[in-house]
């Protein structure tokens, strides 16, 4: 059973996401790379993405992606891991998050 | 020659424009609708839009996508003009526009 240090969070439904949601979380270069990591190398603990901004400042960024359904967030033992819903997203909005980062 | 009614308005050079910009400005249905009606049917005025929103509103709008160098004014006599910039947006970005517009 894992004991977790975080707060539960929400997740919302895929359905329910709104594109100016996703176009807004992803008009930001941190939180692309943060997309970009997640695309390449799957999941991650929200400690070890190497990105040069405040702690805070980061976990606002998970928030901005978890609320916008592109990323959900789950613990594993005292981290708190990050996976991407490129599925789903892609169900939704097809080509969306790849041609945004291939954008830039 | 043309006289026109408004004040000159500045377009960004397509290189200068960042993905940020054109994301934010796209996180918008009355921006993407005005975007949609740009792409199939071409230049068309700024009061022939036909939306339900203030034209105060409107102009913000218009606004928001000149900057962001989505679209490109121009005066015709008494009215203001839009026209889509999308070749040098698919140089720029390639296939963002249509797959924003795609989802939503």
């Amino acid at each position: 059973m894992t004991i977790g240090r975080w707060a539960p969070v929400a997740h919302p439904d895929v359905e329910s996401v709104v594109v100016d949601d996703v176009l807004r979380a992803l008009a930001d270069p941190t939180r692309r790379q943060i997309v970009r990591l997640l695309l390449a190398e799957g999941d991650r603990a929200c400690g070890t993405f190497g990105l040069p901004v405040a702690a805070s400042t980061l976990s606002h960024h998970f928030a901005t992606l978890r609320k916008a359904g592109i990323l959900r967030q789950y613990d594993d033992g005292r981290q708190r891991m990050n996976t991407l819903r490129l599925d789903e997203l892609e169900n939704r909005f097809p080509g969306l998050v790849r041609v945004v980062l291939d954008a830039g």
